[in-house]
């Protein structure tokens, strides 16, 4: 902790004596003030001739670039009497706030152990100058020389303890914990850090601190009982720990050594099933437990991220402050974070989050793949950096046009970038889930299964080149057309998110407010956008954006354009299943009659599965012989 | 049971006693056979005349006759010398298969016997005759007189267990239960069927029996203990019970009651991840545990179904003779069941049937969609029903003419189904795996998402009544494009479900065999189709349909007809889901440069996921600084 620890008050307190033990205690060096008069100062007071504040002066400097020093090399106690105001802010001028111990005791208490001490009466002249001169300090800790030196020191380290709690925990020093650290460290708040110092993780913690010198409302642990108490009551311990069994592992290791009312914050990216059981069996102990997405990268853990926190509301409510400090703002200024809903809500619209945003990243490949057989690099980055100016605006097409323009040895980067995508396996949770409550969403799982597709590099390779490369012509495309059959893809990937949100809430009780969603979305997160912006205002009308006449107009009405888009895409041979989808789902969407009918006769005919009537207004379930 | 029992045997062994008490355990009629002697026989014996087989022979037909009612009114015993052959071929003339149980004991005994009950001295001519007349049967239970009747009831009770025991048990008269326990009973196997009777399956068993009595071969139980004590040991017992948690229950249920070696076949659509947890639980106990997927529907489970076992092989082997005798037929006559692999293989194929289903289904329907604004229900079926002459042929395009060209009151049925399609949440069960796998299979997802779609029938309506219905003009479709569209489809549907499990048979070690499996395919499922037969030829070149040159070709100049299909989709407003994803994955597979480099560079950008480059030959992953 690099702390300097003053030892302060008149003479015959035990300033040297507690000091001595404190620093053995602490492994720490003991330093006397009255060794570092200088060489006049000494004269002066070998020559009988009080020391006057002038005098004082300059071994006050000498002291306090000494502390400088010894806070550099690892902490150090002084003892120091220090009686006076001035005196001790000479004293901290060159370290960051020392920690003051003054020893208190009455005037008979000390003017008796003086006498005791020196075997004869000192006279009480001396003592009763500094009982005078002495300024008692408002801060720092008052410790009662009425008691054995043993019990002093047991006082100290209680009160020290006490004083140094932090308000906040953060479990975990990966590159997303390290950054939300010093993101609530900005903010000002006291905060304990933990990562356990193992194999290649041994240094961590010092690493870290090391980096962060200037922080010092940040203490590092390695002891994971240290780290929990430090941390002043109700505890708030975030955990940025790779998601799946090492949670469960953390929560069985922190559970024995929180107190009731604590909260643990868990913001990786957990299933919201997981999430869910885990707020039950907190609960169970006591303890709250917040699911909390957290998106943005590195860059918005560290400056701001778009944070989605589940749980129990009250649990929320005492880690409200920090969560909402350290958020991004939307246009208002308001954080980014908000209460979600109960259990696992939070870590479920963070999952849907990721959803919505590999369709974005899908639609933007699909763009390119179109424009690239007739366009450079520039001059699509030109189009989508003129698209960016306007509705369409997001973070993801403003990094695309960086990405387009990127060059390397005057080549451009994209180009020398191996065409086969990766995902973390939870890309697929929100297609998965889909399945499960019964709502479509094809854009998602098509955007999945094109990065899946795209990994059987050498088999495509191989199969493209036992196909004539002949692709014939094809007519240049009316960049308005594809403007607004993006704005329509993305409108229908955003209804897709959304109504699975929406479903869901309706599953769990949830009560989401989509709103509220929208608005945290806006900004510090991976899909702000202008149209996550607008959305804010339309979901005060109605949760179903396919209800909302604004919305469908564009809808309608970009639909031919969608269609022109496709229609090349045909001709180009260029696959574009994420356009294709949201056609898809508008047109079923909005189609009176399906061709359902021959799916229920043909389940009716081979497993007598039975199937409703158009004429029967009761919706009763039939069964007829088909043969 | 319903079973008569003709206590056989000399004068003087105790047939009577015997009887009377056996009847009394069993609830049954007692008849002693001296009874039934037509008057003439009456007058003759009391006359002192001996009776010849002539007389015989008249008491005999009435004693079959009355065998005859009393086993249709629930059985009886019968107390019957029958020491000769004939006579007892003369008794069993008119019953099934009585149960003889022969009292045996030698001359002395006997004698003593008579001369102890009549209280005198009998003379031993007569009992000497009989012995010279008995024909001790080779057949039947043969019973020692030499005990007390109480332990002769006894050991007859024990041995007609034995004698009874079954070679096969069903557990559960379902549907499908039901139906495959018919099929084994017609094969000829001596079977036990189980079915809980509370509440509303009271009478379930009963009933069974009730419809089926003309099958001597099957026996009916109640009470869990005894249909497994009935069973023959190793034991095989076929579990037709909901897949789920009450898999779980029947086997905690049983594994009690069974002997080590016995083995548990599980009939049910299990998801294969729970039969992969059930063969190593029931192992654990020294049970086999065949998880068999079955299709085919009630008709093919009574007649002969496709089924897919998996589990330890030597398991299989105790239960092949049986599964392999219900079984469909392929084209050269072999069963339509062979062991498909370890553990949870069988029911995987089963889920990947259910997937390929799926989409065949789906692509009729999008086929009838597209055709139905220009063509009636009868044009339809036509057209289909000349692709079911060639090499497009197929269960399902089969019944989907019925089905089209069904009607009710001069109106096409098909034309009153509602358009709302049924699922019972294992459809997505493939698309879920493949994502976890990382395999794309867009067109069983697109298919279950459109069964999706179609449930929301009040707000498509709705939003259908908010548009133009104006669709503009469209030419009317080229028949030929269509079909050859339509093998394109469902090569590609084959490709992505067999490629599905061979990237399972990789991950779990499985070694499948592709032309077994679509051999056992080929017949008695509802997927079987020419198509199918074909594909046990291709797969002996290569696993990869997209490897084999004809296939290849096929697509490749199918491809051009399925563009001019998805065109006119386009033209008039009719999605095709499944259409579109076989085109889509296609093109991608066949892409030598996809777009997936941009996804790249996007996630290394945002979150520093890294990505390859192509003029890195080694691999490795890179990061950059990309604005």
């Amino acid at each position: 902790m690099d702390d300097i620890y003053v030892i302060i008050g008149v003479s015959g307190c035990g300033k040297s004596t507690i000091g001595k033990l404190l620093a053995d205690r602490m492994g720490l060096s003991f330093y006397d003030a009255d060794d570092f008069h200088p060489k006049a100062n000494v004269d002066k007071m070998s020559r009988g001739i009080a020391l006057d504040d002038e005098d004082r002066k300059g071994w006050l400097d000498i002291l306090s670039l000494n502390m400088e020093q010894w806070q550099e090399k690892g902490g150090a106690v002084l003892a120091c009497s220090a009686l006076k105001e001035k005196y001790r802010q000479k004293l901290s001028s060159r370290v960051n706030n020392p920690h003051w111990i003054y020893l208190k005791g009455n005037f008979e208490l000390i003017e008796a152990r003086l006498n005791e001490r020196s075997g004869h009466y000192m006279g009480s002249e001396l003592l009763r100058s500094q009982f005078d001169a002495l300024e008692e300090p408002p801060y720092g800790l008052v410790i009662d020389i009425e008691q054995p030196p043993e019990q002093i020191i047991e006082q100290i380290m209680s009160k020290l303890k006490m004083e140094n709690r932090s308000v906040f925990g953060v479990y975990g020093l990966g590159v997303m914990g390290a950054s939300m650290s010093l993101n609530i460290a900005d903010k000002g708040y006291e905060l304990s850090v933990y990562n356990r110092s193992e194999g290649e993780e041994k240094e961590v913690v010092r690493d870290f601190l090391d980096k962060n010198r200037n922080y010092t409302n940040i203490q590092g642990f390695t002891d994971v009982g240290d780290f929990v108490e430090s941390i002043a009551r109700p505890r708030q311990i975030l955990l940025m720990i790779k998601a799946g069994p090492v949670v469960d592992i953390v929560i069985d290791q922190l559970l024995p050594l929180l107190s009731e009312g604590d909260v643990l914050i868990d913001g990786g990216n957990s299933h919201y099933t997981d999430t869910q059981r885990r707020v039950e069996l907190a609960g169970s102990h006591g303890i709250g437990f917040i699911g909390a997405g957290v998106s943005g990268g590195e860059e918005g853990a560290r400056k701001g991220p778009s944070i989605m926190p589940g749980g129990k509301k009250e649990d929320y409510a005492k880690v409200a402050s920090v969560l909402e400090a350290i958020s991004a703002r939307d246009a208002s200024g308001s954080a980014c974070c908000s209460y979600i809903g109960p259990d696992g809500s939070g870590h479920f619209i963070k999952m849907v989050h990721n959803g919505i945003e590999y369709v974005e990243m899908q639609l933007l490949a699909e763009l390119y793949a179109l424009l690239r057989p007739e366009k450079n690099n520039e001059e699509i980055a030109r189009i989508f950096e003129a698209w960016n100016q306007g509705p369409l605006s997001s973070y993801l097409l403003d990094i695309t046009v960086h990405i387009l323009r990127k060059k390397e040895d005057n080549h451009y980067l994209l180009d020398r970038v191996l065409d086969r995508a990766g995902n973390k396996g939870t890309g697929s949770w929100s297609s998965k889930v889909a399945m499960d409550l019964g709502t479509p969403n094809g854009m998602m799982t098509e955007a999945v299964f094109a990065r899946y597709i795209s990994s059987f590099k050498e088999r495509r390779e191989y199969l493209a080149s036992t196909l004539s490369q002949d692709r014939g012509n094809f007519v240049p495309v009316e960049l308005e057309a594809l403007e607004r059959a993006y704005e329509f893809a993305r409108l229908v990937n955003h209804q897709q998110g959304f109504q699975l949100m929406a479903k869901a809430s309706k599953e769990y009780n949830w009560g989401l407010n989509f709103q509220v969603i929208a608005r945290i979305w806006s900004n510090g997160c991976i899909i702000k956008s202008n149209l996550m912006n607008e959305l804010r205002t339309y979901f005060s009308n109605d949760e179903d954006l396919f209800m909302i006449r604004d919305i469908r107009e564009k809808l309608v009405s970009g639909e031919a354009s969608l269609v022109e888009m496709l229609r090349e895409g045909l001709n180009r041979r260029v696959s574009l299943p994420c356009f294709t989808s949201a056609y898809q789902f508008w047109i079923d969407s909005t189609t009176r009659n399906l061709p359902a009918n021959l799916i229920q006769a043909q389940r009716d005919f081979f497993g007598a599965h039975t199937y409703q009537r158009t004429d029967d207004p009761k919706g009763e379930f039939h069964h007829s012989d088909w043969n």
